[in-house]
């Protein structure tokens, strides 16, 4: 029977609803993918009874407590304390972890406050968790309660609420020993596929085709517009590796160019990636977008490498003065036509001698639309040596849908063309 | 005594990490308005046994219980035959909303699945709450209890958890009536500033020497660049109302320019709204935002009003072939220089026929910082009439942060040229 546990989130921002318990959620993920049954996620503020009251449940819940918050240096951080009452313990003060904490403020040249020697204090069963990103070090516990009138045994983890402190650390300190628990295999083998233009019932289907329940627990992760499909094996059997190899294999052979990228790489580093491959520039015409397009090429680190210019022409004036759209074709096709947007693409790549030029235009919405031209039409265009593409899609939803839809098209266009792959194929089919 | 609520959230997307619950966060918002203290905060999935569990956990921290999730149609959907059990109480088959259903689907033209009508079943004692965006009804009953020994009143709100179907009937069905609790006040009277350019901290200092403990319940909600501060009122004093008139007027006047707007609108809507007030029009240059204030500005709907074009000139040589700025300035003072983002700021002036237009240049990161011009480093230009500006930042941390501060500071410079302010002291202090 796989392992239950309860995941405790603790903090007064939390039950203010100042923040959204993104601690937990990662948690479950991580517990979904280890085979590990979230039985319950609780979250309190900062208070001795209610911590106390949290904890209680938790262990009435599951085996093991994931515990995030509320070990900071100040009053309000009740973490510790009520862990070792609860445990029936006192607290232990750790010599090496608060010359570690001496050391660090040390480093940054600032006076140490006395409350943050707090931070050196364990129950004192306590195993300790390194935090090599923060003074907030964690531990685990091991103990044996009596639950319901039986003796069990209960697993506590403790970690700092930060979460880019909690996340390496549950990774690198907790996973490993957690993987050695009865009913937590071992840390299992992944694979994750970033897809684009498929919906998700699509995907399982072609999916479960290939691998069965036994093969490999699958799950979607969809966050609009692209989904991630994860594949999860367990790691016990030595062939694990071997056999997610030829699952994978098989399952980027039957979704195709859907897959984007292996891995965790967004559209916008894979479209950098395969430039770079190619040597080759882009530049970009934008009008619906208003910007969008750039935006997402440019968040990856050194893509000035291969980007080059975007012409956001909003205005149908900007179209002839800037990119050089006929006004003749303006007025007899419209702003919005693959006529229109082919010259833009084409006025793109001439104005930055880009090896490369995608061009959208279309109507966002809410307002714009007509019978022709309703809300959600876009037009597309791709212009490079000896190619020369458009194609017209009617998508849906709010303007922000439109814009991050019509960029994720955009950006696979020109994915599609460096990697030799059929362009106008692109979009979202279910 | 402040009425306490727990909170429960169901689903197996939750406890599967596959979302986060952001319904918790935004119901745990909302107590904090209406002076409602979050006891506790629970999450379990699709299962009898845990659902049961988790409202008995709840019946035993809080008064209230604000339940969201397993409303649908399908079998995973638990929660009102799990109620029902907890109650005591059969369920009732409600025809009027059985009509409803019936006629939803008619109107959708689609043949309605018979399991649809799981969702008119409602425990007797039920008060049924209408949901106008879905098939999905909410109920709230009120009880009498056995716990610890003691007989005590609880209040069950059960909701959908779609979010777009839960939050208005929150709104409006269900804070009505919340209100005439005891330990509940009125709907508080509120007022949120949006403020750009000072710390949480620096906000907190300035607006509690004016507005005291006593006089009303400020809660600030960072969400980077950005700070809302919420003055909350307790709506059953008869002047309230008017009261926070005064204090939101001084709280307006002390934090000056820093306000940049009151409500709920964006940097980029009241960008849209001033620069609509003064008939003017707008255009962009760009190099280390890549186009994100373009796509900013454009995010508002109507912006082709006043937004003509955005030049995102990532190359040098894009700076020059496109907007005109001098090789020799590029050479003399380098792409990161006040004198290179004038030049590219008039230029995008002269090329749009914009009133104003607003230009930056910078070193995003994490690559290209150098011992002059280190990572964070920016420039700001502004061009209109008898009018040119320019500025030099040092900001901060990740490449998108660096990225959206900049595109922050860029929108201010333009709100605070159409409303004359001054325009250079925008920017991050603390």
């Amino acid at each position: 029977m796989a392992l239950r546990a309860a995941i405790l989130s603790t903090g007064e921002e939390l039950t203010t609803g100042k923040i959204a318990d993104t601690n937990a959620q990662w948690l479950a993920d991580r517990c979904f993918g280890l085979g590990i049954d979230v039985a319950a996620v609780l979250v309190v503020g900062d208070d001795r009874g209610r911590i106390r009251w949290a904890w209680e449940r938790a262990f009435e819940a599951a085996e093991l407590v994931l515990c995030t918050g509320g070990l900071g240096p100040t009053t309000d951080d009740l973490t510790t304390e009520t862990v070792a009452a609860l445990l029936g313990e006192t607290v232990r003060f750790d010599e090496a972890s608060a010359d570690r904490i001496r050391q660090r403020f040390a480093r940054m040249k600032r006076p140490m406050p006395e409350s943050n020697l707090r931070q050196a204090l364990f129950p004192q069963s306590a195993t300790i968790l390194d935090n090599p990103l923060g003074t907030a070090r964690g531990y685990r516990v091991s103990c044996d309660r009596e639950i319901g009138g039986a003796c069990v045994t209960r697993h506590l983890v403790v970690m700092p609420g930060v979460p880019r402190e909690m996340k390496p650390m549950f990774d690198e300190r907790v996973v490993p020993w957690l993987t050695g628990l009865p009913g937590v295999g071992a840390p299992p083998v992944t694979r994750v596929f970033q897809t684009f233009g498929m919906s998700e019932s699509a995907l399982g289907e072609k999916v479960s085709a290939l691998v069965g329940v036994d093969d490999a627990r699958v799950s979607y992760r969809a966050s609009f517009p692209k989904i991630a499909v994860k594949l999860i094996l367990p790691g016990t059997l030595d062939d694990a590796r071997q056999r997610i190899d030829g699952l994978a294999a098989r399952v980027r052979e039957a979704l195709g160019p859907v897959v984007y990228a292996e891995g965790e790489a967004t559209m916008e580093e894979e479209v950098g990636r395969v430039l770079g491959a190619r040597n080759a520039s882009v530049a970009v015409a934008e009008s619906c977008t208003g910007g969008l397009i750039g935006h997402r090429l440019t968040d990856v680190p050194g893509s000035s490498a291969y980007f080059l210019a975007d012409f956001v022409t909003y205005s149908n004036e900007a179209k002839v003065t800037v990119l050089g759209v006929s006004p003749q074709t303006l007025e007899s096709f419209g702003a919005v036509s693959e006529e229109t947007v082919r010259e833009m693409a084409a006025g793109a790549r001439r104005l930055s001698g880009a090896d490369v030029a995608v061009a959208t235009t279309g109507v966002a919405g809410p307002g714009g639309g007509t019978k022709e031209r309703p809300v959600g039409t876009v037009c597309f265009g791709l212009d490079a040596d000896g190619v020369r593409l458009s194609c017209r899609h009617q998508l849906w939803g709010s303007r922000d849908w439109i814009k991050l839809l019509t960029s994720q098209i955009a950006l696979d266009w020109v994915r599609r063309w460096a990697l030799g792959l059929p362009v106008l194929e692109s979009g979202f089919r279910s």
